[in-house]
């Protein structure tokens, strides 16, 4: 009975969730351009606070007790109630008025800074940034933290992700990238342009409806809709709201974007149905969320074999297009490791280097080590010493991603992690059967079959190293990664 | 300061009523077809709950009454505290868990109706139908009346309307629609079936969307979909969202619902913006509401000058299909006199029959003198009756309209309540210029500025018959319908 009570608790904060995240899915997918957004900023801070109440309320915490104190409780379900408590203690460190005026700022930053990258002038965005990171400041004060402050940021997206350890990762990275970059470099072809010639967006638009069907996505329960930064958002595993963007002179962009969000639509579709309010019915991480959508975009769909599929309907949509190119061009041609201005559309490489920049920054800024002020010098500099490219203007640079807006400081680590995450599952599935023949044979289900079970089953019930250690019999291993690369690129 | 507490309890239910509104619109508009919708269901029941908690909440009535109780207010802020007073006293009539049980089964219900209406089977929805009724009926009596229970319901929709005063305009409107539809058929020559013909969905997408620009309808603050039934909701004056519902066998049927529902968005758009909780920044009624959106579909668009405004994009986007007919036989076929199964694309004289026949249902349901079991072969009796025609499924009769999956018993005489008032605006538009010569000229903002001046910047602070009253020097006339019909049709 008492247990009962903590579900109801926690079924209802679920339902206030999903409408919080309806308010901003629509605020960026469906709302008129014109719209004046600030009635749904105000709406959007009703919600944050009302679910705030609810997860700190004594009520919600006495059922926690109570039912803890129950005997005959299944690990499961002891398990959720001490995670439950912990958000619990963690929700409490913040006050209603900080979660209202974070929902209320955020939620306006996000049209600022859509018409900030629209006319690429980061001057437009700076004043709202800088009372983001003053906010996000604050909020690692009040969550506490042993070492850097940033660490109570990381923890949010990737629960125990310190500072310490993301340096060494990205130290790892730096060194072992380059050694990776230069050996691919060495074997690699010419680039052509049969990429960014002119692809019309009603037909892209049809090819990746049609490319969601080969990859065997439940689309019956999925949305794919536009958006300026492409996301997925869940309601319910039977309805899933996922987007993309459509570039008339790329065509590859929109249709990575799809898949990449394809794959965060899988895990929320293999959570668990009932009592969805539990976190045993919840994503366990931003880490493992991003392995499952980096998964689908880059160890499957950016394979020789997965062009070979869908080659025919490059050609059907965009004949004189692809005319006279070869489906291994094109894999070649999606795999060629070149520094880019853009993070979402860079290789499977040098990928991480925009990771790496972006979490300097971030590192920087929660220090106060760096100024709001001098964050677009900081950024055209870091992309000219890593990756020697000029940025030509804000929008390809400092503008270019949504999750400052929204107050994501302490999310992006999670891109790479994923990443990594991806490779070991990759090798892992790769001892039992071969993926490359899966891709081959159109067998996505039983790809996915895999990740539904040593992953999504599990919500929270484990956490990102249990669940990497429980489906790999080791933690998280950058080697895998190393013999992705040189697998894929004969190196 | 005591009025200023009163308009934020308001605001906040405003804030509320918006994100209900929300929830809804999405359910009907976007969310994937397959998607399990009782989810959706719980969060709308949540949050009527909590919209009702607040209605009835002391504390906001202790800031009417302390509002009240100040010295100094205006006519119109002592109307809207007033007005507050009176729907906290009916607020309080319901309980929380009638309000959440009411919004849950008609969340429900709404697909339930939606795959009843699509395999063309009553049976389906019978039993939702009967829940709704019996919770209607209910709901009377929760609510109070004096005379016929349907009363309290009607209410709901016009203010003070009952069914002696709605039994005394239907049997005027029986006997004078009789013969005022002789009199147009003694004229009306042969019906042609080029309407009837195939138009591609595409292409009436974008036609919809060129008749919105020609209205000058401000479509940067509004968004047009599709939807089983063609509504029009509100979220803020600068974001209204309209549906409409393309066939492939009927051009007109599209346009009549884009217009329309237009007239709804534009009433929703020339509230005021500041305080929008406040009664004054509400529709007062539907009745007034519906006098808007039947203005524009009937008065404005079935004219012989619209007509011809529109004339080239039916050329434009269906050439073969309009070869070889003229402007005015598109009039004369738009205003062909024939009763019809369906009231959303029956004629202006017609379908006041449709309303009859709804509102002698609803009344003998309320009263407890029908069944729902009945209400099929009461319905198809009725249509044989009143109109002379056989219904030949449930889709084309007893399921063609949305509004008992809402519970919206009481809603449908506001539709003949709208036409007669609309033919009202016409009629004393007309005194001082021409309303032919205005569409002739597309002056349709000065058109528009003539309902903004005298009903839309009102809200709630005017009755409907107020707003009669001062716009045209007394209360509703029916024979400024029966005048708009002659002048129409010259008889």
């Amino acid at each position: 009975m008492s247990y009962q009570n903590y579900i109801e608790y926690c079924n209802e904060i679920k339902k206030l969730n999903g409408i919080a995240a309806l308010l901003s899915w629509d605020m960026e997918v469906k709302m008129p351009k014109q719209s004046d957004r600030s009635f749904r900023a105000d709406q959007s801070a009703l919600i944050q606070g009302l679910i705030h109440e609810r997860q700190t309320s004594s009520s919600f915490e006495n059922s926690i007790q109570d039912a803890l104190d129950q005997s005959g409780l299944s690990a499961d379900q002891l398990k959720c109630l001490e995670i439950s408590k912990k958000d619990m203690i963690q929700s409490k460190k913040l006050s209603k008025e900080f979660i209202e005026k974070e929902s209320k700022l955020t939620s306006n930053a996000y049209s600022v800074w859509e018409e900030a990258k629209l006319k690429s002038n980061f001057g437009i965005f700076q004043n709202d940034l800088e009372k983001i990171v003053e906010l996000q400041r604050e909020k690692a004060e009040y969550y506490g933290y042993e070492g850097h402050p940033y660490n109570a940021l990381l923890d949010l997206y990737e629960e125990g992700s310190t500072v310490s350890q993301l340096d060494k990762m990205f130290h790892d990275v730096k060194s072992k990238l380059g050694t990776l970059i230069q050996d691919v470099l060495a074997v690699q072809s010419q680039k052509t342009n049969f990429l960014t010639q002119k692809f019309d967006i009603a037909s892209q638009i049809a090819l990746n409806k049609e490319i969601l069907n080969i990859l065997a996505v439940p689309t019956d329960f999925c949305r794919i809709d536009e958006s300026s930064h492409p996301f997925c958002t869940s309601f319910h595993p039977s309805d899933i709201r996922m987007t993309t963007r459509y570039s008339e002179n790329d065509i590859m962009s929109s249709i990575w974007s799809t898949i990449h969000e394809s794959g965060h639509g899988r895990y929320e579709m293999g959570l668990q149905v009932i009592n969805s309010g539990l976190p045993s019915s919840s994503a366990t991480s931003l880490g493992i969320h991003e392995s499952q959508s980096r998964f689908w975009e880059n160890n499957i769909a950016r394979s020789q074999e997965f062009i070979d599929l869908i080659f025919p309907l490059l050609k059907k949509y965009f004949p004189s297009q692809f005319q006279s190119v070869q489906s291994e061009t094109i894999f070649r041609e999606v795999n060629f490791i070149e520094p880019t201005f853009i993070r979402t559309e860079s290789d499977e490489l040098t990928y991480h280097y925009h990771i790496m920049i972006r979490y300097e920054i971030e590192k920087l800024l929660v220090s106060g080590d760096l100024n709001v002020s001098e964050v677009r010098d900081y950024w055209n500099d870091s992309y000219k010493k890593y990756l020697g490219l000029e940025v030509p203007n804000d929008a390809k640079g400092v503008l270019q991603d949504v999750h400052w807006s929204f107050g994501g400081i302490g999310y992006f680590p999670t891109y790479s992690l994923g990443s990594f995450y991806a490779a070991q599952w990759y090798e892992e599935i790769n001892r039992t059967k071969s993926v490359s023949e899966m891709i081959r044979d159109s067998r996505f289900e039983e790809i996915n079959q895999w990740h539904a079970k040593h992953i999504h089953q599990f919500g929270r019930l484990k956490t990102s190293d249990e669940i990497c250690q429980s489906a790999t019999n080791r933690s998280l291993d950058f080697s895998c990664f190393e013999r992705y690369i040189r697998g894929k690129f004969n190196i």
